[in-house]
């Protein structure tokens, strides 16, 4: 039995997050009832905000509040480089190994035709605008999955003509993997891309 | 580096919860991010209420929106018996079981010396005054641990004098567990709380 109906309700809104399954978001509804009032007002007031101040990026087409984007306008970072992902997520989540220092490009998403996705759907067009603006290298950082790879190979062969360095980031075994446990296709691709000692930095 | 530090603010909101790290936090805001503005309203919406809107029933001390709750006020449900939790979040998991259909005592906690947390810091008084109103069986569901079984034993004692049946939460292997990674205290209980098979209903 429900005794508060407004308690599910937020349950129930946490529970359609991505990984959240119903006891996680039954203790984050918890949580908000038990923060102070301040708290929980903050968290309601972001959350409005960002739908309104939050917008895409007209040269890149990462989430942004500010339109172009601070990578875009950062005169620091090395603007003949670019990185080209799905997801604004994914420079989220190459931003934090701060490895890379270079431009990014967010497709919006990958191929599928299935889901009647097609390159139209997709910012590729804007990433070949983008090249002959002194690009020496494109990194294409795609999801190692059958769509990512797909994805890969046919942003690959667009820019064929252009004569740049055009590179996939390594497949391989996660560090703390198991080879052991390892799926096939992972350590048959971990194989193909080996790489001779001195290689290492 | 970040390129929206309102969606930042928001991840971090959300790793404050328990339960979800930053990857977790990550996803459910770009989540919130994509949502129609209709729902992401909604969901701060709820939020916001939340605070102003739930209360404690003045009976058994669940969050409630109208006090008494509709578990106290529900004549359908067995009035002379009482499950005792620590938490409001415990009622909510039991109500999800379908097995219990008597009323709850929330305490509130549990004791716990070393954060000075005493008997007056609990609902252990209303718990008492309610036994003399025709109750037969108190259930305690106390958490299984160390303070969750003090608890239990205190509130016991307490109740001893009103020779009424008391009962306890049994304690032994989960479903679906494995005997062999079970933990000792885990499987000394559950040797001793064995039972002869003619019990299984």
């Amino acid at each position: 039995m429900l005794t508060s109906p407004l308690l599910e309700k937020l349950i129930k809104q946490f529970a359609r997050m991505p990984g959240i399954g119903y006891k996680t978001a039954r203790r984050m509804a918890f949580h908000v009832l038990k923060l102070p009032e301040i708290e929980a007002t903050e968290l309601a007031n972001t959350i409005n905000e960002l739908k309104g101040k939050i917008t895409e990026c007209s040269i890149c087409g990462n989430v942004t509040e500010n339109d172009p984007c601070i990578i875009c306008t950062d005169s620091s970072r090395d603007n003949s480089t670019i990185c080209v992902v799905e997801q604004p997520s994914d420079v989220f989540a190459l931003e934090k190994t701060n490895e890379f220092k270079g431009m990014f490009h967010v497709l919006g998403g990958h191929l599928s035709p299935l889901d009647g996705i097609g390159p139209d759907d997709l910012r590729i067009k804007q990433l070949i605008q983008r090249i002959p603006d002194g690009i020496s290298e494109v990194i294409i950082a795609t999801n190692p999955n059958t769509e990512g790879e797909a994805t890969a190979v046919y942003v690959m062969e667009l820019l064929k003509p252009f004569k740049i360095k055009v590179t996939r980031i390594a497949r391989g075994l996660p560090l703390g993997g198991d080879l052991e446990f390892a799926d096939i296709v992972t350590l048959t691709r971990a194989l193909q891309d080996r790489h001779s000692l001195e290689r290492e930095e």
